[in-house]
């Protein structure tokens, strides 16, 4: 099951894309999908309506983020050992979090708005995990019982800011610094999580390819390890690491991202996002 | 005006500090303290509400955090030169950013849980800001307008956590080591906000003596500065560092904190706070 949020910022409503890909309305069922919405009851409820009943959603209409009320944005930092090489950093031997700020998040067609002050503005294709039931000190085997589904992620990222001092939230946390969507896909539904095809493009140049296969750390461990430091809720989301290929590391020079560009990214069986870069207040 | 709310976690109910130190409710005037309750049009008419007439709480009664919804727990790290000495680093040219989960977020009286992993375990007395108005990129001089009052914080940190990556915050969001409260002042009854003695005890020894006026960066400076790098929305809070005598600057040997020990701190004018460490589990 593919659940979505559409419609204007704030005023989001629930949908669901059925099998041919069609948009429907869920309104008339869930009130949202946020965290009262992410159980294996209310799943189960879904799976039971008939689908073909739900109006279409026909036009151009807005994606928003997924998950409404989203109350951690987890990072996992470095969990592709490409990606830590290519930034000069050693391959962590436990799992590196921090926090990107919730007023960060945005729907995975909106702008990246590039900060005034700005200059080394990036890009991060990442797997992320919805949590669905409260996670406490789980142990790897009973993770992914609290875990609803996946998503796609773009850890946007500002590496002045970022790197400015030790703490990288600084970096990561700029308003539409966190596009999520277009939908959540229930775990059911994925044969496999840990080989999907995954791929980002700045202006039509393909500048990230990865798979799902190359974390660090996979995602049984890293729900597990998060859950011994602080305590998972249902909605809460985990951003699961980037392949290499993001503008830092790019040999001879970085390239950064400017107003103007276009950032699409994917994940196999999570979609696509489109990004344009917009400078702040234009 | 000292705002604040009681009763069991999850059903506190909002109240209000008279002039003589006695709670006294605010549920028939309010529905909680939250970003809906903290704009100056509330404040007036709080001011003007007959506060002898408002029920008096007799009895005890848990404090829960003063502030409900809190969506980003900012902190500004080493924000005292001081402490910055004891802890080994330079005093920093721009605030630090780290950011605390909000699932960290406990009642001022509330225990501290130690995990079942933690050995370093180690206190933080700090001023918090509250924001009232949402902030975007306000300059020093309109960053006030942005703030409704101050409260009282113990940014609890677990230092083998806190410094295993160079990410602080896996050290700093363990459930409960956000204590709050037991009230928000609002601003304009703090004369001068960076004049105020701090103090933290544990187990009736004193161990933090400190004075805001030793920030290295104000207020002001510390909102506006925040406001580039993420909006900041009515209810979100800003601890603004601690004076030294943390556990882990005590020479020759660091001190941490066991079950069983008893930490006390005080702000002038924003309360007090009393927790017992204990055992997870317990």
């Amino acid at each position: 099951m593919k659940l979505c949020r559409f419609g204007a910022l704030n005023a989001e409503r629930p949908g669901l894309i059925d099998d041919q890909g069609r948009l429907r309305d869920l309104s008339d069922v869930l009130d949202d999908i946020g965290p009262d919405q992410l159980s294996e009851d209310i799943f189960e409820m879904l799976n039971g309506i008939d689908v073909e009943a739900l109006p279409i959603v026909s036009g151009s209409v807005r994606m928003g983020a997924p998950i409404a009320g989203i109350s951690k944005y987890i990072c996992i930092g470095l969990n592709y050992s490409d990606h830590a090489a290519e930034s000069g950093l050693p391959i962590p031997t436990e799992p590196i979090i921090f926090l990107k700020a919730t007023s960060a998040i945005s729907g995975p067609n909106d702008p990246i708005i590039q900060p005034p002050h700005s200059s080394q503005l990036d890009w991060e294709v990442e797997l992320g995990i919805v949590i669905g039931k409260t996670a406490q000190y789980v142990s790897e085997d009973d993770a992914l019982d609290h875990v609803a589904g996946y998503c796609l992620m773009n850890d946007v990222s500002e590496r002045t800011f970022q790197l400015q001092s030790t703490q990288w939230d600084k970096g990561k946390g700029c308003d539409s610094f966190g596009p999520i969507g277009p939908w959540m896909v229930t775990k059911d539904e994925i044969r496999d999580v840990h080989n999907l095809e995954m791929w980002l493009d700045v202006n039509g140049a393909r500048m990230q390819t990865g798979n799902t296969q190359n974390m660090i750390f996979k995602i049984p461990e890293i729900v597990s390890y998060c859950s011994r430091y602080m305590t998972l809720r249902p909605g809460d989301v985990i951003a699961t690491g980037t392949p290499p290929g993001v503008g830092m590391g790019i040999k001879p020079n970085p390239v950064w991202l400017h107003p103007g560009d276009t950032v699409q990214l994917g994940i196999q069986g999570l979609g696509q996002q489109t990004q344009q870069v917009v400078k702040h207040g234009s």
